[in-house]
């Protein structure tokens, strides 16, 4: 038994011309793409009235769970922020609001055509539970800090955690979940710590995750503290010998584009968030140019505050023309690659993020009748420029419809609203 | 007869605390606000839902019928977009395309929650008729150029049809229409001309609309032409005399912001167009300290691409913040107040942009109840942060219901898909 799409538009160098095509799902992969598929009995046909078939976005740096503190201390400078909002509020989470929080995160990021994220955080198997029953995709990560030296990893709860998640989850959902390692950041970090944790994530061919140079203030600490600069610190401790997505990547200076193009490490620009706190802007063309694998993220809903990767596509398609002064600094296909494609390869889904037969069918379609995308002429700058969220019609993932015309098929919306409310009235109000 | 807004959520700075409110509303104007409204027979009533009742808002800056341009020419440096792109498609412009252009940037911006915007063009009678026919609201102006000095007014075919429209359209559609002057630029007109224009202005008690300082190299060149900045160019011709509203103001110095808040000139904010065409970020927070009237604007579809003044808040909410690293730079309730009530007071509409008995019902309802809106712990950050355009449920114009839960009562969108898609096709392809 098998989906049909038909009738549906493809990007043109997915190689089918500018006509309609129909594209067979089998189980949860891309079968047939073809003009006109014949139909059998017992296939689901989705009808797609000519709209536009894109590979789902991947959001590759989000803190789910924090839709709960969406709104919650707007205005204020980093530290008061952190420090008078979010880390007392943090300290009140349980395992159920990060249940209610995370689903409520999936929720949006479906209907926004987020197809997989990646997660740093606690209380993941919370995560994970959302994820399983969702049908989203996500690498999964228990956030790692160590401000003491010379822990001793067995005697770690926070890594113990990891590696249960690790044990419990790494593969679950015919793959859906992939269980990475996290590092917080340096400046939350001892440099034995992270060379032990990085060892372990080598040694069993995990992923890693963690934030790199996000303000200036950080990346100069770390020069003053260690000698070297954020990425050389990682670098220099292994930690970049597992392939590793690096969060912000504000202030890198060209050696660091450098070592992260050598090891293979993604930067995941998540210009929304460094706006609004302040940190500054990515030099987005530098890292192309260097050969960095850039990828689109999100951050937490408590400092962008919504879960859309289109949105943070538009608003890298035109932050970097304007901050050098360059309108053709970036194009717009470069954009949709940094939202797709991009971010299923630092994931380590490299069946994901493509429309071609054998590749997970991961994808999402977009109405692009209303107005506000009318005319049509380069269908490429039409999403990068024009598109808005609500235009995404369906979100399928693993050949699963999860979310079209406005309804959930996983998730049952009006107890998501109640539970979440329940959970953010208790510990928030 | 009348309308009834029945329970609808205000903001707190109406002064009717946290619950919600029932909206009378009788011919234009606002004329009851009031915990419950008792209702006779003949009223018509709307159901609010507890739905965020806003004034609409007003899109200071625009170029309506470039929508028939929207995606046409990206990724290119200023001088090709203009010269290649832009510049010879205007010339095949014709009035018929001008109005479907303006029909269809009209439909897109009462789904967007604008009531009212202020416009630069030519073949603006055309805007003028698609204005009336929809409800809308415009300040609409020919934009005048003047590249031979010694121009004489009386004989400039450009000033004629800026005086016709004046004649034929000022305070149309019970004061709907305003007609402003123009001057397109500094760079574009020459002294005398704008002298003279300006002169007009002021003794007809019209309003002038210009673009200002957009571009590095303009303020350059015009300091390097006359010995002084854009501003003061048209600040000792008489040309602020004339209520002003000065688009871009990217390179504004802190005379000229002197100049402007003396002046009473407003500046409107075009974050995206000014990112998008690589002009550069305006110095907002330096334009608000001065006490100038700051407000914002989409410019045209062919460098934005969209005509949506939640997306200018919201960007214009982060990315001063980013760019001069200090999250604390702006705050939400100053951007609401950019994106409605100081747009008002721009277009010379004292009784719009506000919320009381009294003032003119352009309004707009925001359902806030979708998972990217949850939760909502400060209305005014949930608007600047986490709202879109699509939560924009209605949209009213003078006490006139325009757009409602995806439906247009004055506008037959099947008639413009395929108006607009003829024009588009035609001129074009």
């Amino acid at each position: 038994m098998s989906t049909v799409l038909r009738n549906v538009r493809l990007m043109p160098e997915c190689g089918f011309g500018q006509g309609s095509v129909d594209v067979r799902i089998d189980g949860a992969r891309i079968a047939e793409i073809a003009p006109q598929i014949a139909l059998s009995s017992n296939d689901t046909v989705v009808e797609g009235r000519g709209d536009l078939l894109l590979p789902g976005f991947v959001n590759t740096h989000c803190h789910a769970a924090m839709t709960l503190f969406r709104g919650y201390g707007e205005d204020l400078p980093l530290s008061r922020w952190l420090n008078e909002r979010i880390f007392p509020a943090e300290d009140r989470l349980t395992a159920e609001s990060v249940y209610w929080g995370s689903m409520l995160a999936i929720a949006e990021m479906l209907r926004n055509g987020i197809t997989s994220f990646s997660d740093m955080y606690f209380f993941c198997d919370s995560t994970a539970r959302a994820v399983l029953e969702s049908g989203i995709k996500a690498n999964l990560s228990r956030s790692l800090v160590s401000f003491a030296p010379a822990i001793n990893l067995a005697e770690d709860t926070r890594f113990a955690e990891a590696v249960a998640l690790v044990k419990e989850f790494h593969g679950a959902g015919d793959g859906r979940i992939r269980v990475d390692m996290s590092l917080h950041a340096e400046y939350t970090n001892q440099p034995d710590y992270c060379a032990a944790v990085g060892a372990y994530t080598v040694k069993h061919g995990l992923g890693m995750q963690l934030h790199l140079s996000e303000t200036e203030d950080e990346h100069n600490a770390c020069i003053a503290r260690h000698g070297k600069t954020p990425a050389a610190f990682f670098a220099d401790l292994g930690v970049f010998d597992a392939p590793t997505t690096a969060a912000h990547c504000v202030w890198v200076t060209d050696e660091d584009i450098a070592i992260m193009a050598e090891k293979g490490v993604t930067a995941a620009h998540n210009p929304t968030s460094n706006l609004k706190l302040g940190s500054g802007v990515m030099p987005l063309r530098r890292l192309l140019d260097g050969g960095v694998n850039v990828t689109l993220g999100t951050d937490g809903a408590a400092s962008n505050n919504t879960l859309d990767v289109l949105r943070e596509l538009r608003l890298a398609a035109i932050l970097h023309k304007g901050v050098n002064h360059r309108a053709d600094i970036t194009t717009a296909a470069e954009m949709l690659s940094m939202a797709a494609r991009n971010g299923a390869l630092a994931q380590g889904r490299g069946d994901c993020g493509k429309i071609e037969v054998g590749a997970r069918a991961d994808l999402i379609l977009l109405d692009l009748s209303a107005p506000h995308n009318m005319p049509v002429y380069d269908l490429a700058a039409t999403v990068a420029y024009s598109a808005e969220a609500h235009d995404v019609r369906m979100t399928m993932v693993d050949g699963r419809i999860l979310y079209a015309d406005g309804a959930y098929t996983s998730i049952d919306l009006e107890r998501l609203r109640s539970e979440a409310g329940r959970v953010i009235a208790h510990y928030f109000d």
